[in-house]
């Protein structure tokens, strides 16, 4: 595995949303230097963000997101971490890891540094089991397989698309629940990786996440949140409903569980209930809209499945509020950016260079 | 918690398959002592069972069987474990726990003792989760909780219905997976229950499993395997595969995971093979079978979802072996005889007296 991990260093950018100098990274300097780094810079665009010194990276701040996209980057939210999304759409690389700048390296039970991004390597390198459950969990994990009873011709697996790691420390609740417990710590270090079911739901968390850009790439939308936008902190939440809604249709897979990181600050509770209090009420009837939803056969591409999911968004939810019809419009702008920075097609490995 | 443990006492009977002495319980007594056993001798009834002293049990013989049960007897197994379900039934308690003979004591890896049969009441008494994915896994758990974007509307969860705990040391795997991996052990102690999802099938291994009898028990019928049948060791699957429909269809939930116990014994991989072989082919079948079977809305009655569902074994799954017509009719005289055993309405509790 560790050369397997070693081989991705040319196939994975990490993508960090920040409004601050990254010394985060100092502590993430033996995983994290051999892959280059796409920063992602929130508010204020003039302030400098200081970046450790021996890391690979590029940045980019409002400007050059307005500059990059034009008009459409009306679709990239502001002053919110969701904008940690056009990292996604300016990389060229297979793979992403996206971690928050407030993470740090979680300690395995025997005290050992769990290195999160190796361990998203593994889970995305190896395959899913959506359509049965393994009751030892992930089968392709040493010392683990399928377990009597399972389906030998469903042991092959899926390719994985998602990889979603968890928090050690500050566990990721929601404002209501961080107001009542304030100092409930997550310390349960659960030694597992296992594939969220096909028909599951499940709330994504995008603070320690890998994911296949190839496979899923267009889909990992964190929609509209904060600056001039009634919420904020769904945007994980909203590209987890529809990755896993894509996955499901297109036959891809989901992991959840393994890597921990250590996530060290609790946001203020009284601002997140503000941002999240219109999600509280709408996701009562977003979730099951994203139970209900079924994509056509022919949308065999993400691209085509987000498109077909912007119109039914359009059609079931603008009555929820007229957000969702804000909404829907930029999923579609999204996918019109993302396609004109990755165009496909005869050539396109060679024109697509850099974004910047 | 301890004092729920305790008052189970007089809610839960310990149901063992064997067909020797039961040594294996002294290294149980700490924790199974207080229970009552209901013992299912398997094989020839002349031999004597010997049952250490200080535990209160019941056993069961064939004769006893054939005598209680009268022709209906012909739905209990016999050479083979799934004949346990006898204990099921006759059986008054709320809860049951059933064990295999050849499982021990494990250890937590802080080297304490499990106390399986607690964990399992822990995993009863506290609700499922089956509609949405909880990434903090059971979210009743101390120190964990539903995670930010999971619905407040689900927070109440559901009735549980089934505890499937795991094994350490000899993993539950098929004859195949036995013949290439003899030395394979399970030592990965995953801390963790969790909420099988709706719509989710999975193996169901009978060695360490807890469930509540009065919502679950007539399903819980481990069919016709052994002596005389061309089948074995899918016994458990296939009331995994029954009980998992009829709880998504009537809204109760099954768990999995803790409590680990230690699996001493790997039993003889070319038997089994023997046993398996035609599973092997059929479950490529009746897994789809089980995952499209649609249980009509007036069936709100574990009774009347049960002989629904066989009626449907018999209409899609007789084309794959006579087999499963005789397997059809066993299920409805499994019900027949439980609901004798077991009768309901006015003065059913003053009635329902010991079968013995």
């Amino acid at each position: 595995m560790a050369s397997a991990t070693h081989l991705l260093t040319d196939e994975l950018d990490i993508v960090i949303p920040t409004i601050r100098n990254l010394d985060f990274l100092e502590m993430w300097r033996p995983f994290l230097q051999p892959y280059h780094l796409i920063i992602v810079q929130d508010g204020d665009p003039s302030k400098t963000i200081k970046v450790p010194d021996g890391f690979d990276y590029e940045l980019y701040n409002r400007n050059d997101i307005n500059r990059i996209l034009g008009p459409r980057s009306s679709c990239i939210s502001f002053k919110d971490s969701a904008c940690r999304c056009f990292g996604y759409m300016v990389s060229k690389k297979k793979y992403i890891f996206t971690i928050d700048d407030d993470c740090f390296v979680a300690q395995d039970p025997a005290g050992k540094p769990v290195n999160a991004l190796e361990q998203h390597i593994k889970n995305l390198l190896s395959p899913s089991t959506p359509f049965f459950f393994n009751t030892l969990y992930d089968p392709y994990r040493d010392g683990a397989d399928f377990v009597r009873g399972y389906p030998f011709s469903l042991r092959e697996g899926v390719p994985t698309a998602v990889s979603h790691g968890l928090w050690l420390n500050i566990p990721d609740y929601d404002a209501p629940t961080q107001l009542v417990k304030p100092l409930e710590r997550n310390t349960r270090f659960v030694d597992a990786v296992l594939t969220i079911p096909k028909g599951t739901l499940f709330p994504m968390c995008g603070m320690n996440l890998g994911f296949d850009r190839d496979l899923i790439g267009p889909a990992m939308y964190f929609g509209l949140m904060g600056d001039g936008q009634p919420i904020g902190r769904y945007d994980d939440m909203w590209a987890g409903w529809c990755i896993k809604v894509i996955c499901d249709h297109l036959g891809l897979g989901v992991k959840t569980g393994l890597p921990y990181i250590y996530h060290s600050k609790a946001s203020n509770p009284f601002v997140n209930l503000r941002k999240e209090y219109k999600g509280i009420f709408w996701q009562e009837e977003i979730i099951p809209f994203f139970q209900a939803a079924v994509l056509p056969k022919d949308c065999t591409t993400v691209q085509a499945c987000y498109v077909e999911l912007s119109k039914q968004v359009k059609e079931k939810l603008s009555k929820v509020d007229p957000y969702f019809d804000k909404l829907a419009e930029a999923m579609v702008t999204w996918i019109e950016a993302w396609d004109e920075l990755n165009p496909t097609g005869p050539g396109a490995k060679l024109a697509n260079g850099k974004a910047k």
